[in-house]
Parts: structure tokens; C-alpha cells; sequence
């Protein structure tokens, strides 16, 4: 008989190497971006469709979020998915179904403007995590926040899986690529890159002067105006650590601007590390 | 390319199979014969002990519980396991841990009794099923809304492992094998068996009469006094059904008495399924 004491030398130790991708459809290349590494790392790929209702306020957009199943089919089949998972809501949830809270770093900012946002990610993850059984499990690093509930969710509970953050994919404008971008009409789309721009000149301000915290703060709500004034609604423009999810006012590695904002109907996030302005 | 719809499709496939029994120790022949269940059942057999502190509340027993380590593994060795799972708390708690929370089959009597106990219940059961990734997990009926608050979050999180829940071992006088009688004194230790005499009378009361609604609960009372009388303080006694751990007036398969008291400073809980009653 055997006496172990570290988590490390007790988790299951598993032969074939399996990829996960959760999406909720309406693929694009942020998407495909993270099959074909998945596809790169591991003997099998699994593409999760399944659009969470949990994670979707009630005033959000659930009934008329994207899905274009059969087009979704194909392109990951051809970013080299093998086994999609496409489970019913149904399929999914039990009534009164179990909740999983990440505290802290699901507080501010998405957390804060979307109510029970987050404890629907984080069970829904969970769930898909205990279905599909991975060795790796890859995010888009667009939505930041979530990378940094699914990090300590993973963490915290013990899931034996290595977490692959992948960079942001970008229209040749600059808007980040992302599902909703198809709710933006004709006008709306040319205004949209404003945000990424925006991004980058404020980003380049922080990391080339020695700001004071006042300061910082005098910048953001300069871009907040720039932003405002090409019609855009901001609900948060922060500069925050990564990992926290909380503000700073110190420049290093985990530095990054958030914003969610508004442009008509459509809500649109992005971020950007500040050492990889230029 | 595959496409799955079902979660059970979905699962992993594991190929030897792996029995668990979480326990906080201070072993019994209860405990011992939820080991020899799983090494009946399995090839490998995974004993984890740790007293978890999430589950007790501030004012509870988590300082003086019981721990004596070194006979529990010559006992679990003895009836059958194969790994012991001994880590600290250092080694499973982050700060600002990730909560998981069983809505209303954790909602009444333990979880009243015992804010959070079931949260922390939860959370560390997960996190165990992580880590031992059993195929089969084992747990004793002598906590009974425990049994159900597992069962619910084995379901509701598509965890791929096969509950096994295992009748409640006795005294020779019928109090219930548990870590905690030996907190009582001599005296207490004589008085104890009063709650399953008692338990076993009512239970025989209500399967064999046609009682209406309100005679229950004057049955109830009745046996409330009975153990009263016999120094007991009794923190709930109810007629529940074991899978939805709410109270019920209809005598069928899943309907319970379920009990909690103490006995001088020592709590005490039981329960007893109707129809055994003999």
C-alpha cells in the first residue's frame, strides 16, 4: 500500500492525448485558431457547440445569438476537429441545477455588468471538462476575464488539464474577431476598429512614460471621451492585472487594458497587453 | 469526424477500474466496510483521509476531531486499500477558493443546522474525484442528506463515477458507528441507543397505520419527547423523502426518518427508512 500526499502524484494518469475546445458556434478564425492548435498538441481534437444559457443574462441576446450549426461542422472539421460535441440544453441541465462560484477574480468589470455571467461559465466549463475528459483545454485570450476564471476554477478544483490561452485574432482593421461582430451594421462595423486603436494608443502612453496613479486614471478617461465621441457607450475601460482581474497602476507583465463598450445594439470587449503596444 | 449528442456517449472510457472512499478519518468498522465494498468492486481501491475544514462551521468540533493516523492506515490497509490520499490543507485549499453549492437537496436540516457545511461538502468531494479519479465512489448512509447532496452533484456536474451508498453499521445496542460517539462520556454512551429505539418505534408507527397528515406530525412530537426525556436535545426529527431531503407525509420507498441531536456536547445524527422498520 501506497501513502500519497501531493495532488500532483495522485491524478489519473491518462494514454491518449485529447484537445478541448469549448465554443458556443458562430465559428470564426479566433476559433479555428484554437482547433488547429489543439490539432498541433494532441492525438485528438473536440470541439464543444453548445450555447450556454446560464451564461446569458435575461435581457441578454440567448434566442437570437448565432448558430449555423452545419457551417460550424465544417469548418472545424477542416481546422481538424475529430469528434464535435453538440449536446441539447436538455442534455445539459438537471432543474435546480449546482452552481460553481470563482470568487475574486469573477468580481469587476464582465462579472459585475453581467450578473451570474461567470457562475454560468465556470459550471458549464466544469460540466464540459467531467464530459469530455481533456489533457488540454484552449481559450481565446479576448475574453481575458474568462481566461482567468477558467485558470483558477482549474486550479481550484483540482481539474487535471493544461490551459492553453491563444492570442487574439484581428480583422485587417484591428477589431478583435468575435461572434457578435455580425450583429454590427455597415456603419457600425467601420467605427468598431476605434476600439483597438484606441487600445494600442493608450497602451504605448502608459508604457513609454513614468505616469503617476492620478495620471493613469487622466488617461483612461481621455480615451474613454475619444471613445465616446465616435459613439461608442463604455461600461468599463481598466487598466488591470490579468491574473487578479483587479486595477493596478503598475506597468509589468501582466498589465493589460479591458474595455467593454457599446456601439448601437451590439457589446463589444477587447484587450490589450500593454507591453505589446507599439 | 464524430458528432455526439448524448453526454454519456461523450465520457471518457477508462480501463481499470478505481474505487474510492472519502473519509476524514478516525476510521470505524462503518468506513472498513465501505473499503471491502470496493475492493470487492474494483481492482484498486483509493482511501482518502482529510479532515476537510471547509465543512465545519467556526463554532464546530475541527480542532479536537479525531485523528489517529497511523492506525487508520493499518485498518484501511487491513480491509483492502490499495493508496491512501493524506493531503494537507495547505495541499488542497487556495485562498479564495471556488465554491460549489447544491441548491435544495442541501437546503433543510444538515444545511440549516450547519451553514456552508454542504458547500464545503461539495467542493471537496469534487475536487477528491478529481484528483483519485475513481470509477466508483462509496459513502454510508448514516449521512443520509450527504448521500443525496452527492448524488445530485455526480448528476448535475457529469462526474463519470458510480455511487455506491452503503447501509449504516451499528453497536450491538443500535447506535450508529460514527467518529464522533467517542466524544461521550460512559453515561451518554448508555443513553445514546435511545435515538434509533426511538426511530425504529415511530417508523414501525407509521408503516403500519394509516395516519393523516396531522397525526405524522403528532408522532413526531411524541418521539420528540421520548428523547427529551432521555436528556436529549433534538435539532430536527422529520419524515423526509431521501432524494429530495424535504419532509413528506406519503410512506414509500424513498420516505426516511432523519434525526439530529445532541448529548451533552456531543451532536448525534441518524436515520432510518420507513419500510425497514421491523
Amino acid at each position: 500500500m501506497k501513502i500519497i500526499r501531493t495532488v500532483r502524484e495522485m491524478q489519473f494518469n491518462r494514454h491518449h492525448s485529447r484537445g478541448f475546445v469549448p465554443t458556443m458556434g458562430a465559428l470564426h478564425l479566433g476559433h479555428l485558431s484554437l482547433i488547429e492548435a489543439s490539432k498541433r498538441d494532441n492525438e485528438q481534437t473536440v470541439v464543444s457547440i453548445f450555447v450556454n444559457p446560464t451564461q446569458f443574462a435575461p435581457h441578454e441576446d440567448l434566442a437570437k445569438y448565432p448558430r449555423p450549426f452545419e457551417l460550424d461542422c465544417e469548418q472545424a472539421q477542416a481546422a481538424g476537429a475529430d469528434i464535435i460535441f453538440a449536446p441539447s440544453v436538455e442534455e445539459m441541465y438537471p432543474v435546480n441545477p449546482t452552481l460553481i462560484h470563482v470568487p475574486k477574480v469573477s468580481a469587476l468589470f464582465e462579472g459585475e455588468k453581467r450578473p451570474g455571467h461567470f457562475d454560468g461559465v465556470a459550471t458549464v466549463v466544469a460540466k464540459l471538462f467531467n464530459i469530455v475528459n481533456p489533457h488540454r483545454a484552449y481559450f481565446g485570450k479576448k475574453d481575458l476575464q474568462q481566461c482567468a476564471v477558467i485558470r483558477k476554477l482549474i486550479s481550484d478544483l483540482n481539474f487535471d488539464i493544461e490551459l492553453n490561452l491563444m492570442p487574439t485574432l484581428r480583422e485587417a482593421d484591428g477589431l478583435a474577431m468575435s461572434s457578435r461582430n455580425q450583429y454590427l451594421n455597415d456603419a457600425e462595423r467601420l467605427i468598431a476598429p476605434v476600439i483597438y486603436r484606441e487600445l494600442g494608443a493608450l497602451a504605448l502612453k502608459l508604457k513609454t512614460s513614468q505616469l503617476a496613479s492620478k495620471d493613469v486614471d487622466v488617461c483612461l478617461l481621455q480615451s474613454e471621451k475619444v471613445l465616446a465621441e465616435n459613439g461608442l457607450k463604455v461600461e468599463y475601460l481598466s487598466l488591470v492585472d490579468a491574473k487578479l482581474m483587479e486595477p493596478t497602476k503598475v506597468i509589468d507583465d501582466n498589465c493589460h487594458l479591458i474595455i467593454a463598450a457599446r456601439l448601437g445594439t451590439t457589446r463589444l470587449i477587447d484587450n490589450l497587453r500593454v507591453l505589446d503596444s507599439n
